[in-house]
């Protein structure tokens, strides 16, 4: 079985492509971070679900985007509520975490390597995107045109490490309509930027209102408990 | 003054760096990264070179390496002694940490998103680079394409990221050439893979064998103090 990395947040996304990269029979090497993100509660729900679709390893890297503070994220600023930014004319979202998958991407190159892996998959998409530049198709092509001369594989033409993003061109109904194809019990999955310590999502960030809708227009029921 | 986020490790190069971008009338933002290398020797002669140096703000990021193994630099392999590999048909050395130099040029991006920066400077050389892939020109245009992509900046269209790599074609003689002229103290730099406490370098590994031969080609006296 060819070894591949999967960028995991315990997110309704990065979950689906899990189960996209499992039917694909690859090993499964989940990366996930400690990034000084207001909730551990994420984390959590990583290692349950992790556990759950029996991936061969489960790493959370620890790294600290607090250093350099900007995104309502990892900085003292408070998580709108009740707005949602989807397309660019709206500028860049304030949850906008900057060169987060780009950084994210890179560490996954690193333990690529170290594995002998050529595969990295991550849960971007470019329909729900909210604004994020590095959630572009054109921005994935890019890292991996990078990723291949940044590495050892690279100059040995061994190998070439290949970017997926198998939810770029879906909505998050196509994704959870896919999912549920494959079996993911989405009940386990947390989107919430801001949610109890119990794992309730809040229902009303950015997050949670595209959740609700692809639910909603995938015609499946919501399992998503959230605060009353 | 426009603002610049050099990487900056203590060593001979990046300080070199550090003061080609003074001389180009950058403020300067350096940046260390504290990733489990085997000595923190060389994070306190950054420190002190960075006060020496009059930089605005001088960040450490703590990233853990080690989590992925696979580098003489942050698993418990031993460094090599008495061996340089110049170039490529000698294979990747064993001290070369995978994506590492990814890695470091994608949080420098964060923070120069973070400060309204659009320059970044490394330090890598393509002439004396041992082997490394990601010290290749090729690699750091790579890295700058894909960096105008990932950013808001970039999406916005007002200001465009610069990676500077000044020296790229600059043999270790060259360096400490120009260093000099610019003022550079080599006395504080540590460039051993293996030092002792108190800073002493061994000689002998790689990177003090090509200082060695870069300060007996400049012709300029070597300032360092070896292991007696």
């Amino acid at each position: 079985m060819k070894k591949a990395i999967v960028l995991f947040s315990g997110g309704l996304d990065s979950t689906t492509v899990i189960a996209i990269a499992r039917e694909q029979q690859f090993q499964l090497y989940a990366l996930s971070f400690s990034y000084g993100q207001r909730h551990s509660v994420e984390l959590d729900a990583a290692k349950r679900i992790a556990a759950d679709m029996a991936v061969s390893q489960h790493v959370i890297a620890d790294i600290d985007l607090t250093t350099f503070g900007g995104s309502a994220l990892t900085a003292d600023i408070d998580v709108p509520k009740h707005q949602i930014a989807t397309d660019m004319t709206d500028g860049i979202p304030i949850t906008y975490v900057p060169a987060r998958n780009t950084i994210f991407l890179s560490f996954a190159l690193a333990w690529a390597e170290v594995l002998g892996a050529q595969d990295i998959f991550i849960g971007v998409s470019s329909v729900d995107y909210s604004g994020y530049p590095d959630c572009r198709p054109e921005f994935i092509s890019a890292f991996q045109q990078m990723a291949n001369l940044a590495t050892a594989a690279g100059v040995e033409g061994s190998q070439q490490i290949t970017i997926h993003a198998p939810l770029s061109e879906l909505s998050k109904a196509q994704t959870i309509a896919l999912g549920t194809k494959l079996g993911v019990d989405y009940g386990q999955t947390l989107s919430c930027y801001d949610p109890e310590a119990n794992g309730a999502a809040c229902g009303y960030c950015d997050s949670c209102q595209l959740r609700k809708k692809g639910f909603n227009e995938a015609g499946i029921a919501d399992p998503t408990i959230y605060r009353s």
